[in-house]
């Protein structure tokens, strides 16, 4: 019998592998309780794409393997996790079969012909309400799945930083925590960021494209990387190297503008660099002027929300 | 300031407006107690349409008026309860900011541009849900919110035949009939059914219209119109002008083809009222030919899933 595959957005990040396999645990203990009937073959964590050296740490402290790489959906049957948007699911996805959605964002185009179970809260993570449902279904969570659960929500929420942060993700950290026998999560979130930051053996263009993503603003082509570390001091050797980058892949691609997010996690800011035909446009969206190749945007630190939107309105 | 409006779909049954009803409940209670930050205007439930009986009876009986009259989203603060389409729901809902949506049926085409809580379950009827979040936010349900909700429950599962009935469903009725002091909970749907069956004083034209939809079935205009009765005695007065209502109407509109639903409920079954270019459509839709004007589909009652299914598939 195939199974059901649980699966996060393309390019995965910690959250889209810890609650695929924290998510597959839990339904497969919810068939076996009798808590779901119909639909119940096994539950199998899948991704659709590279692990990063954060979610590599993690799953190996915790003794888990890398999900399974899935990336068609065509005549399998899906529980989406972390996303509700055909473009950031599998392949093919409309000739899937969809069991289920557990997510943390906006409401996304995916619909489905039949009634399915589809929980979406604004969170800081997915692996929040997935601690939720544990608790909703009275199932125990293992020390291990609760260990990669707290890593996603540290993850998601940049150790609660992040402006997406709510109650709900601290209180899941606390309780995940103990579970997990972590005595120092905010130890646990640096060696996580350390690990995130490792840029070693890298070439400027994987470095680029590690988190990288293109928009269409009013017409013109925008691409807007990030790369997240626990000092910007760590990538003193390659932001040269990177800059370069960034302004061969500006004239490959055709693109008006490259904003490349330098994020340091401790200070909470980001050096934005950027390559560009029209160098006003970052005062126009920050209230900065670009010095040289870059500007340092104090308390900056997610695309999402501090950076595309402020860079769309400037476009516009 | 201006509230928040709870809205069911349009043409709204007895589920979309005593769910309505009680999921605005909630959420003040929900506000009331710290639960909900951020968004905490009153919730006012609203409806789309008018009542049917069925629905006027059960809220005359638990003593609540009709919920308020809105039938465009633009500028308001709305939480969608019983459906996720956009055609089901407020004119110019892309202009309004969803709060939150309550479903149990298959996912819309409705999209958001903000995370916010979508909570949709494969059950018999949104009460359902309504109840288990009434539990998991350790709220107590009033008796008379917990007499709409059995109400809601009832209605849409036809007192647990239909197909879409769930455990979860039958467990709801059976807490909330103790709750609302309902000792006999089939007595009460059955005054529930003679209330929905009352066709005196109605037009053809309306009883016709009372549930009615428009279908284009590989090109074809098709009409599927559906009257749920307790006995089909009841309409035997009133076939003869619903039939000959039913041929106007084919003409007025160039129909191909429409079919009423008398559906019995207490016999479980269904007399397809038919006027057609085509009447071998019936043979190959539903394995029986039409005998005079009608069929008699035993173990039929729903229109979504057993009628209009096999006339695409005939159709086709």
């Amino acid at each position: 019998m195939s199974p059901i595959y649980v699966v996060g957005h393309k390019n995965p990040d910690t959250d889209s592998i810890c609650s695929a396999i924290a998510y597959a645990y839990l339904r497969n203990k919810m068939v076996e309780a009798g808590k779901i009937k119909g639909v119940t073959e096994e539950a199998v964590p899948a991704r659709q794409g590279d692990l990063n050296p954060e979610t590599e740490f993690v799953l190996q402290k915790f003794g888990f393997d890398a999900p399974e790489l899935v990336t068609d959906g065509e005549g399998k049957k899906v529980i989406l996790v972390d996303h509700s948007e055909k473009a950031q699911s599998l392949d093919n996805i409309e000739k899937a079969e969809i069991i289920a959605i557990i997510d943390h964002h906006k409401i996304g185009d995916i619909t489905t012909p039949n009634p399915i179970t589809f929980i979406n809260m604004p969170t800081g993570c997915t692996a929040s309400i997935i601690k939720k449902l544990f608790e909703y279904c009275e199932i125990e969570i293992p020390q291990n799945i609760a260990g990669i659960m707290l890593a996603a929500i540290l993850s998601d929420t940049v150790a609660f930083k992040s402006v997406t942060t709510t109650e709900k993700d601290k209180q899941a950290a606390e309780d995940l925590a103990k579970i997990a026998g972590i005595d120092d999560m905010m130890a646990f979130a640096m060696e996580m960021f350390k690990a995130k930051s490792d840029v070693s053996g890298k070439s400027p263009r994987d470095l680029l494209f590690r988190d990288y993503k293109d928009f269409d603003m009013s017409g013109n082509k925008v691409g807007v990387g990030q790369i997240e570390v626990v000092s910007l001091d760590l990538l003193a050797d390659v932001k040269d190297a990177l800059y370069e980058e960034m302004k061969k892949v500006k004239e490959e691609g055709g693109y008006h503008s490259i904003f490349l997010m330098l994020t340091d996690i401790m200070k909470e800011g980001t050096e934005l660099l950027v390559v560009t035909d029209d160098p006003s446009i970052v005062e126009k969206a920050f209230g900065k002027k670009l010095e040289g190749r870059s500007v340092w945007l104090d308390g900056v630190m997610s695309r999402k929300k501090q950076v595309v939107p402020p860079l769309e309105k400037a476009f516009a």
